[in-house]
């Protein structure tokens, strides 16, 4: 299952794309994983540290969905010993803008805690 | 409690603006009040019929909520029946805005249902 049913269907229970967006968003990590990628393509390993405080089977599980979803591509290179690489796709680049806009927003004017 | 504590706080425990705005997204409703609002200023019974589905009591705590954000205002119209009318502050139709980039992608990309 690559998003949670009950957050992507509406009240009539009709699939709606922006709450799909919305609870992909939603997943602990996605943004955080997003906007690592946006600088360029980057070994798991690499991504992991950069990420921190994610374990290995959560990040890859995160990133399965997201190659799933063709938000993100994964490369195997086939040296000795083999890497692989992730990426965002095109359509994973255009999420990432939109996402700056929402960023940016938070930024501006969720500083204050509001919990 | 505007927002859930545990959605707003990143992996250090640290108050994390992004997520805040992801957790505020993420409420039942609120995109949708956000969108409804970003075509001018409407009256509580208006905003619940344009809404649909949503019940009274959820709509005026997702509105108070995003309220006491400075997301929306809420003005008293003391005429007599005397009315409530909600309206985006500044901060809500740049909220809007970002939110539109997001919603463009998920029509765009989101469109086959991802369950």
């Amino acid at each position: 299952m690559v998003l949670e049913r009950k957050l992507v269907l509406d009240d009539t229970d009709t699939y709606c794309p922006v709450r799909a967006t919305l609870a992909l968003l939603g997943q602990k990590w996605v943004p955080h994983i997003i906007y690592e990628l946006m600088d360029g393509k980057r070994r798991f390993n690499d991504l992991a540290h950069r990420i921190g405080g994610c374990n290995s089977r959560t990040l890859r599980d995160r990133l399965k969905n997201l190659e799933d979803l063709q938000v993100i591509s994964r490369t195997i290179i086939a040296v000795m010993p083999p890497w692989v690489e992730y990426e965002l796709t095109p359509k994973g680049r255009q999420l990432g803008q939109a996402l700056e806009e929402l960023q940016r927003w938070g930024k501006t004017y969720m500083v204050e805690p509001c919990i």
